[in-house]
């Protein structure tokens, strides 16, 4: 703990009726119950004529504007110090009676709770936390941050039940050991708005309870803030456990982003709103479906025996915007049975999991069958825009995919008119005597997988009413997609 | 008018029991009434075995995939022949009773209409009429793009009974003179996909009415889109009359962008919901207010006495987005009191316009008070940035201006906490002995107006509870700003 400030206060000087009369606390009820007529802005005590700012040396004067103000000092009960403020008395020093003497000043130091960290610093460590605390009315804390301060660095944390996010950053200057809570979304408007400037921010306590001071660079703009105190806050602190896997080099976030937009967002199957985490003799692979499509990314050919584990989309969110090229860690939750921790630098992730039965994906992976069509991707891609033109109802995606004299045709039917695509790419041939016969996909569900192939695309599939297998240049991806009745 | 296609059918040689048996009407009709039992998709007439296209010579076959295929002819009754073909009977052929004569090929010559245009082209012209054709469920002509084709050009309307907006596109290759209306939005997403390539469009005709037939580049994509008849469409096409005034270069819409953003959006005051057209003693001058607040640029100060029109914000927009940079003529509707016709390359606006009076602005904007309030621009946006960091209300955004030490700052209060920024803008001092108490304005309405000035802005103002005169360096502007109780 550092103490901070050091101010010499005169109006102590000529004390009233009570010994202990220096007091940090309720500035602005201070200056009020001083006489004073002014509405005073906090820690603006320069704009009351009453109050009297302790005499500088020359050398000092140039200083003024960067010295904070002293909160001033008024004659009170001693139990009404808040209690964040630590008063220092000179020694021999008599408060009452004091008639001019050779001392004339009382010296006080004042040590009050603060933390300065660096604007950009506090803007990048509140994004995570930004997307985790929510507004919710009916629970008022579950929007704030809770700020935790050890004398050297400043925890963040948001919580929203589900998913608990941990920044740590570094602070320039700080005193105290103290936890508030703040509202997230106006503590992130002020980072936003410092810039490469310092934040200090300043705890209320005592009399001005649950108001917060926020300062930017050098009192450019002074923020007061609603606190909540930290005991309010939802949840635990995630108590690491176990480390299950070690992701080096991103390779976390990009399996996840091979796989995220096939989570289901349906409610009544819950446990499809996830990415499955599966080890098994087939090795370790992340799973996602929808019910229509499917995709499965192989990370670890090892037979690996592993329970289930659904990350909720949420966290699978998360993880891709704020881990992506990351060392990431991934531990049991000691003090959770379904929740696991997702541990990089600056950020520290405890998700919840649901707590489902994932269905098992191997099943309706099909072998490949005996057509194969290969795609080329670009031309397909913009034939499938020029179906997109009727775009009135998402339920209305059936795309038609027939051969042409030997080349693959595309057509669809809507309310407002029909249309029919040309594409490059060949329909295959007759195998063992048998022609394919037309098959019908979602025309959206089969442009958003070959966007996200890597190289050309090829469907493999047995007959038109049969999963397709769609494959691309990547060994370790296996995505299915189911077809529609033409 | 020209003829475009020309083929013979064979399936006419050997005509069952009529004699004009040819027609080019009713394509898939015709080859289900042929007894072929597979749907075709219109106009693959290649798909169905029964049907026979052409012979062509070798030279000819090459060109296969290019040819477009002939609508297939069936034995049909000749009042059935749809009315926009048109058939040329070789002389000496007998249809009936034929037996394989010298000449066993009957010639139909088929003169369908059609354009073809260009696919960027069209995209372009479409633009600002898919702003204003609307898709009303009740009215589904809105939604619709009418096409007028004389031969030459091919003219596009959308009208939504405001504003009617004309383009005119010429056409790389047509034949009749017809007039259809087509739905705005698929014709649009077709513009859009269509690229470089050129875009044909066949208006469909008697049996395959209501039924248009769109053909992107060489057959790489056909669409088959709904249409309306032409009679369907609403409104009138405008006719201009005199001309009321020419603004070069651009000016019409750089005049109504420094005015538009301060048109009312509130419906109980109709008449503010536009700019006011006005020409007087103090010359000709756009003027825009919500009763907050008002611009009003003068771009002649030439005294000129005209009646006051009120161009509604709708008409606004489109000449902002449509006709910036442009010359534009202004003239009377010579079919319409309240509407005005702009012109400009390409795109013609015709505008109903506000029925209503405009309030009698010069009354309101003040005369310049004793105080001047110097504000540097980048400094006071940065300092609003600051203030707006609690933002869960507009109506909340009153901010303090107040003096402190001699420079600006600013303050405001919310539910959230509170906020006081210092500028590097000087207060003004005390004037005739009265210092400027603190005054209160809308800090959004604030930052809009500062950000459109050009230059260093200033404050001038009488006292706190009066109009505010905002200027810029721009002698042409006037800006007033209505104050907030503080």
């Amino acid at each position: 703990m550092r103490r901070s400030r050091r101010s010499t206060c005169r109006r102590c000087r000529g004390g009233g009726g009570r010994d202990a009369a220096p007091a940090g606390g309720g500035r602005r009820a201070a200056a009020q119950a001083d006489g004073c007529d002014r509405r005073h802005e906090p820690r603006d005590a320069g704009t009351c004529p009453r109050l009297w700012l302790r005499r500088r040396s020359r050398a000092d004067a140039g200083r003024r504007e960067a010295a904070p103000a002293h909160p001033p000092c008024r004659r009170a009960d001693p139990g009404r110090i808040q209690p964040n403020a630590r008063l220092v008395f000179e020694a021999g020093h008599s408060h009452r009676g004091a008639a001019r003497s050779a001392q004339p000043f009382k010296r006080c130091e004042v040590t009050m709770d603060f933390v300065t960290v660096e604007g950009r610093t506090l803007r990048d460590a509140l994004k995570p936390l930004l997307e985790v605390a929510r507004t919710r009315k009916t629970i008022p804390v579950m929007g704030h941050v809770r700020l935790d301060f050890d004398g050297a660095s400043l925890r963040l944390t948001a919580n929203d039940l589900d998913v608990e996010a941990v920044t740590v950053v570094d602070a320039i200057d700080g005193a105290g050991e103290w936890s508030i809570c703040l509202p997230a979304r106006e503590l992130g408007g002020i980072a936003r708005v410092a810039g490469p400037m310092p934040v200090r921010i300043e705890p209320g306590g005592g009399e001005a309870g649950h108001v917060a001071t926020i300062r930017l660079g050098d009192g450019e703009a002074v923020y007061t803030l609603g606190q909540l105190p930290a005991s309010d806050f939802p949840g635990r602190v995630a108590t690491p456990g176990k480390v299950i896997e070690r992701f080096g080099n991103g390779l976390l976030a990009e399996c996840l982003a091979k796989v995220a937009a096939y989570v289901s967002a349906e409610e009544t199957r819950y446990y499809l709103n996830g990415v499955c985490w599966h080890g098994g003799p087939k090795g370790l692979r992340f799973v996602a479906t929808d019910g229509h499509r499917l995709a499965c990314c192989r990370y670890d050919a090892e037979p690996c025996e592993r329970p289930a584990r659904i990350i909720p989309r949420q966290t699978v969110a998360l993880i891709l915007r704020h881990m992506a090229g990351a060392d990431v860690t991934v531990r049991d939750d000691a003090g959770g049975r379904l929740s696991l921790v997702f541990e990089s630098a600056g950020l520290t992730l405890r998700s919840k999991l649901i707590d489902g039965a994932f269905p098992d994906f191997d099943r309706v992976i099909p072998q490949p069958g005996p057509f194969t069509l290969a795609l080329k991707r670009a031309d397909m891609l913009a034939a499938i825009d020029r179906l997109g033109v009727f775009g009135r109802s998402a339920f209305s995606w059936k795309v038609k995919l027939w051969g042409e004299a030997g080349r693959l045709a595309l057509s669809r039917r809507d309310d407002g008119g029909a249309v029919t695509v040309r594409t490059a790419s060949d329909w295959p041939p007759a195998t063992a005597g048998a022609d394919l016969p037309p098959i019908g996909v979602n025309g959206r569900y089969l442009a958003d997988m070959l966007r996200d192939c890597a190289g050309e695309a090829s469907l493999a599939l047995t007959g038109p009413s049969d999963p397709f297998l769609i494959r691309d240049t990547d060994e370790r991806m296996t995505r299915v997609l189911m077809p529609m009745r033409v």
